[in-house]
């Protein structure tokens, strides 16, 4: 059996600490941590550079290179290779000593060492679904040149990709993501403008990081997974149904053309989807890996979306029809707006109505390259940035 | 594209009429019935025979020949080659031009036919559980001499089926079978005592013929599904759970040693299951099968299945456990029980009771031959009558 390397980025947020807990859980040897990235937590990666004494870590800048050589000495660790910024996440990305990445920032800083992974043939565990749903064309064509795989850690795509093994492509009919609802579920629209940060980061199932759990509440997070899952496995937006299914123990399904319906279920532990990635084609026992007892839940209940309450899944089907640089559009102004309701600067209703708005002044053109893709994202953040400045305005000037 | 050719035992039962339904679906001439083997419903077979136009044609006995002819004449359909009985039966399940059989006759009468089919190199789609569970070995051996494949039409082991066509036979850990729990699922045992035929007729959610129906309510149905399992895919009485899911929707489940589960659902529409076994390994769209909307449903349960209530279950792992001919003396006895209920002759909870007291009394020996297990089907019967015989002698002297 030979080693793994494993580079993280992202190491520190909860799919990266949940990387690194798959990893500990194989005793075998089966799997190396080579490199890490991560943004400003400095302690949390020093105890992870004690623990699995990378050859490279990467951190956000100057100071926090400096914090955590402080931290490193303080705990009589010797210092592994430093770098910082974006330089020092593609370096991550593309070390030689990584077999698989594993992409788990959050946002948009994700983009260009993920690109930079599947140019250089690493199997890529993606976690930042921001990057497929910006570029997914470069992000595949990049992967297909290469002959680098591209395997989903989200839960519902990686749910997918298992109910797609055995089954040919002109075979399925439709994919079938599903979604927990998110805290608002049952609430009235009037209670979703109202809505405190507090309220809407109580997610019922999943225990995720701050954008992703907001972006839950208003299933903007799932239609990012939509477009992401029309790159991951090519299928086209009336194609790629959504239901919501506020147990999330069904993950997501395909339904064939002949009518059956495939469903990959387990407990929301992220670390089944990580494990997957990590040891695909291979499935692992796992003593760490809770089992499902169908018989503890009291039922499971399916039902449509609703596009009224939600309109940022209809946004993001929007943007999937149109292609191009929309859905990058999208994408960056949902980050700002979503930004700015995590800091009081708006309410929630709002997220969608600075997306909306950056959407229809937005020029959609093709994706023909990453400096289209980067001076898109700059304008809608900076768009958005307005949009929610005017809103502020507006706002205190009702008060 | 090939036409197939398709033999059908026991084609007037509601496997066969469903078969006969996806045919006939199928306008590009993709399939083609070649042969007919019914018991005493001559006007169907009639009907079929006037539409099909088959081969060959067998029934019950001479009688039942007889009235086809006068049927056929007077529908002014030329006469195909008729054939009566076991024999019958048999010319059908190995006739030239049948590359599928679909085994769908009710009970053991199926069984040596089925295995002459799976002799003869036949694609057998086998709806006939009690086949393999009476002679599991026999069969699973045959079929591996002649290389022929042994595809499940009952719901679960096509939804098992499906289920593992993407993973390896070392990395599932263990088969749910789901079970609708009967018409009796929330019933008292006093309840079910004094059951009569047609409160236990009353299938919640599939319709079905008489014997299969009472199986549902007693749990023994699921029982020979367990046993059945255990020869289709390789498992152990150990790596077969059954989980009870009232509204059937999941058809049955897979857990891999991960921790994931895979589940294939759908409507409850046998046309699919027979669909997928005649078009193997294709899949085929068909406006003749409904798609499932889960958003429909109110609610999907789960709960583990009452041993207590339901000792047929229990039964049928013993058996299972016990191997040998067990399984058939189990098969042959419940037979004899649900016949002699369905005619007023014991109760419903007398039907494990006479099971139960078979088995105690049988002498466990290996499936050495055909004829060995044929001899158990007889003696188990003889002992079941005796059985029934005298619960029914105790009835009366109670009354």
């Amino acid at each position: 059996m030979d080693t793994q390397g494993i580079a993280i980025l992202g190491s520190t947020g909860s799919i990266g600490c949940n990387t690194m807990s798959v990893v500990e859980s194989f005793r075998d040897g089966r799997f190396r941590v080579v490199a890490l990235a991560a943004g400003r937590n400095v302690e949390r990666l020093a105890e992870q550079v004690e623990r699995h004494r990378p050859e490279l870590v990467a951190v956000e800048d100057e100071e926090c290179a400096e914090r955590l050589k402080d931290e490193l000495r303080k705990r009589g660790v010797s210092l592994p290779r430093l770098a910082v910024g974006e330089a020092g996440l593609v370096e991550v990305a593309t070390h030689d000593a990584a077999r698989t990445v594993v992409s788990a920032t959050v946002g948009a800083v994700g983009f260009v060492p993920t690109l930079r992974a599947l140019e250089a043939g690493k199997r890529v565990a993606l976690a930042n679904k921001e990057t497929l749903v910006i570029a997914g064309e470069l992000m595949t064509k990049a992967a297909e040149a290469s002959g680098a795989e591209l395997l989903p850690v989200d839960s519902e795509h990686n749910a997918l990709h298992q109910c797609l093994r055995g089954e040919r492509r002109e075979e399925v009919r439709r994919l079938i993501l599903t979604a927990s609802g998110g805290p608002f579920r049952e609430k009235s629209l009037s209670a979703m403008t109202g809505a405190t940060v507090e309220e809407a980061m109580r997610h019922p199932t999943w225990s995720m990081g701050a954008k992703i759990t907001i972006d839950s509440a208003t299933l903007m997070n799932k239609g990012l997974e939509v477009i992401e899952a029309r790159w991951l496995f090519g299928f086209g937006a009336d194609e790629i149904d959504v239901v919501v299914h506020p147990e999330s123990v069904v993950h997501s399904m395909i339904e064939l053309v002949d009518g059956s319906v495939i469903a990959q279920l387990g407990v929301t532990d992220m670390r089944h989807a990580i494990q997957y990635a990590l040891t695909y084609p291979e499935r692992h026992a796992s003593a760490a890996l809770p089992s499902l007892d169908l018989t503890k839940f009291g039922a499971l209940h399916f039902e449509p979306p609703d596009f009224e309450r939600f309109p940022s899944l209809r946004l993001a089907y929007r943007a999937l029809r149109a292609g191009g640089t929309l859905p990058a559009a999208l994408n960056a102004a949902n980050e700002e707006a979503v930004s700015a309701f995590l800091d009081n600067r708006i309410r929630l209703t709002d997220i969608p109505r600075v997306t909306e708005s950056v959407m229809d002044a937005h020029q959609t053109r093709p994706v023909s390259s990453l400096e289209v893709v980067l001076a898109v994202d700059r304008e809608a953040r900076a768009a958005a940035a307005a949009e929610i400045a005017r809103l502020k305005e507006g706002s205190k000037a009702v008060a």
